[in-house]
């Protein structure tokens, strides 16, 4: 499976000069592993807000990026960045007030129940650590995912992000579920569809042996396709994988922090209980952190065994950042603005559906929302050539989106959760515009 | 095995009520699996070149942190994360001049062969890369470490860092063997015997049908109890693991970035050619960056299919406090300092053994010294209680260091490479001070 929206060698030539000895420059020291996004790939050079600036001074309309999520380059997070830098920046073995302020702050953000966090550097680790915490404390190995999850790239977590494609092998211990389809799936169904395959995951993985130990979804089902799903309809998934001994893991890397709209975490939506959340992308709005918030049970047997330490985890200055973006988050009123945004920009993109029969569906959940484009509505045919024609239309028009599913025709807009109506506007302007120009 | 140099709970009421108070929050918000330094754990405030100072403003020497390698809080380091998180943060599949121009300043430290670079935000991350790299072109899953590495944290790295302790099971494709022991070890086998000892670990997962990936060593053996080696000693391993198909990872997160002194990597002491090295701890001075360095050749096959992308790995700000840490290294002169201080020290330390018996053996190379404490010289017993008593009573003296090795008895000093022939001596004269003291 090759990746949705990478610059290919065979646009090379179409670039200028400049971009081009910079792509080679590039390819030479950086290897094959590493992808560019876009046909004309972005060489950006300055950030602020929603806005991203390349090169030449164009101003791009940031409608894609996560973690930058209170806006690029916001002045409180780089305030905190700066000074906490200059001041100290050690690590977790020496007593400091940053790190133990910011986990009750963080921590107060999540149900009673979850009041313990642990910090590392990036979503991988926080996935990798929760695999390992859950293997122990069930004595299971097998692990249940959605058919397209995306949940890191370490040896461990690899073995369950079947989005990796095909040269990545899932573990032998990995079971994987249909995404919860509300354009495909029969309306109404997801919630017992969904509750029906993991339990037949579970059954399978014992009668291979196999002790179930955690079942893990990202609550937006981002590289799935983008299911916010109907609110609730985790719960049977979750009664089946703690009936069989297993934990539930939510990974909230993508929609945890408000973006959803309606609630600070995303499993909120589905009033289910994790037994461990895994927290990533946005947590300190471009630095490098991530982190585990979970049931003290979960790791009061892990902990004195088998005791945990990440050089850079939890730093000082990941403290201060950390504390920053909670506060803007709520001094902002991030997550109303999420819920009202998100809903502006839905009724736009469902406006311009009455307009395009290639818009197949509209979903998703605050600032987090998937367009399905389609060559024929009534067969929900799939069209990925349209799909990167828009993004790569879009980019041209100075507006930045992605794409995202099994089948590369789901618009992924995911903007700073500072967007405005007036940018949502300018959004679905442009791509009514690049609709319209096909 | 428990962790040296670990605070207990034993030592909680000796302590002052503000530190209780901070440790009872801490320990309620981040639960079991977190430690501290210290009988007397260090309340941190600040730091500052050699410097670090805690919450009643008292002033400590660091001879311990290996991360804040340019002294804590190095204004250009600083500046560099200042400057470039205030204009731009986002990631690798936006063209950035900044990466492009890190990885070739990195490289170009590297000889000849070695000449890309991947970049992560941890070092176990780097080497969990490392693995998943060595398993896909080797074909093999064999994993060749030395008996009390430490490699990581993360699931796939944790099988082969056996110091992380019983509770943390090896993997089945795991085999180790000793560090080099230049103590208890007949002095000049220790080339031949290391040798030996990885062609019958290759041997072992042959005869298991386990087919070698990689040997991987830190060529300082930090964990291991700090073990120079003798130069070269590495070669015949090497040759080993090549001649039965594997790669040679040379784990340089400690002994990298001029801290041996008389190299800029510590491989290169030892005249052996690695397929990757990987990096960490120093890389940012504290910004949390690590990576890998490579042959185009190992990776020629993975990245076309198994792409790689790390949210934080590699970023603007990443580049730019990699790239002044390069820069400093350089400009300041620090491997040549870590190469004359690091002997004025060892010069000292062995001066020293030379008054007091419990002192058996001052090792290492550059600013990482290993001093073994025994409680006889003649038959090398190892006294960890005395280490413990060492290492807090220089604590008490307000120096920093910390202990390892099998035996908990080796003094670990590790100081940034800032450190002068001034701060040198007075570590030695309170190291003195504590061992009359006894």
């Amino acid at each position: 499976m090759s990746m949705v929206n990478a610059f290919t060698s065979e646009d090379f030539e179409r670039l200028d000069a400049a971009d081009r000895a910079l792509i080679a420059r590039r390819e030479k020291v950086l290897g094959p592993a590493y992808r560019l996004f876009y046909e004309r790939p972005l060489h950006l050079v300055r950030g602020e807000g929603v806005f991203l600036y390349d090169a030449a001074g164009e101003r791009y309309l940031d409608a894609y990026n996560n973690v930058a999520s209170l806006g690029h380059c916001h002045p409180r997070v780089v305030e905190a960045i700066t000074r906490q830098t200059a001041i100290l920046n050690t690590h977790t073995r020496y007593l400091h007030e940053g790190i133990v302020d910011y986990a009750e702050a963080l921590t107060a953000t999540f149900p009673a129940g979850l009041a313990q966090a642990m910090f590392t550097c990036t979503g991988s680790e926080a996935n990798d650590l929760a695999v390992r915490i859950a293997r122990y404390v069930t004595g299971g190995t097998g692990i249940i995912a959605t058919e397209l999850a995306y949940h890191g790239l370490t040896g461990a977590v690899a073995e369950f992000s079947p989005s990796l494609g095909d040269a990545v092998t899932l573990g032998p211990h990995v079971r994987t579920v249909p995404a919860p389809d509300s354009y495909r799936g029969a309306p109404g169904e997801a919630m017992e569809r969904f509750g029906r395959d993991v339990a037949a995951a579970i059954a399978d993985l014992k009668r291979h042996g196999i002790r179930p130990a955690m079942l893990i979804a990202d609550s937006i089902f981002s590289s799935d396709g983008i299911f916010a799903g109907p609110e609730g309809f985790l719960k049977p998934a979750v009664e089946a994988i703690h009936a069989a001994g297993g934990l539930f893991v939510a990974d909230e890397v993508q929609p945890g922090f408000g973006r959803t709209g309606e609630a600070m975490w995303g499993f909120e939506r589905h009033g289910v209980s994790p037994d461990m959340v895994t927290l990533g992308k946005p947590m300190g709005n471009g630095y490098p952190m991530a982190g585990l918030v979970l049931r003290p049970e979960v790791i009061a047997g892990f902990g004195p065994n088998a005791r945990y330490f990440n050089t850079f985890g939890g730093n000082p200055v990941a403290a201060a950042a950390g504390r920053a973006v909670l506060d803007t988050i709520r001094e902002e009123g991030l997550q109303e603005n999420a819920l009202q945004v998100g809903r502006h920009l839905a009724d736009g993109l469902k406006d311009l559906a009455g307009r395009h029969a290639a818009i197949g569906d509209v979903r998703g959940a605050g600032l987090f929302v998937g367009v399905e484009i389609v060559s024929d509505r009534a067969e929900k045919r799939a069209d990925a050539a349209l799909t990167t024609r828009i993004v790569n239309g879009l980019r041209d028009r100075r507006v930045l989106i992605s794409a995202a599913g099994p089948r590369a025709n789901v618009l992924k807009i995911r903007p700073p959760l500072v967007f405005s109506r007036e940018n949502a506007d300018t959004l679905v302007a442009a791509l009514d515009d690049v609709l319209r120009a096909r």
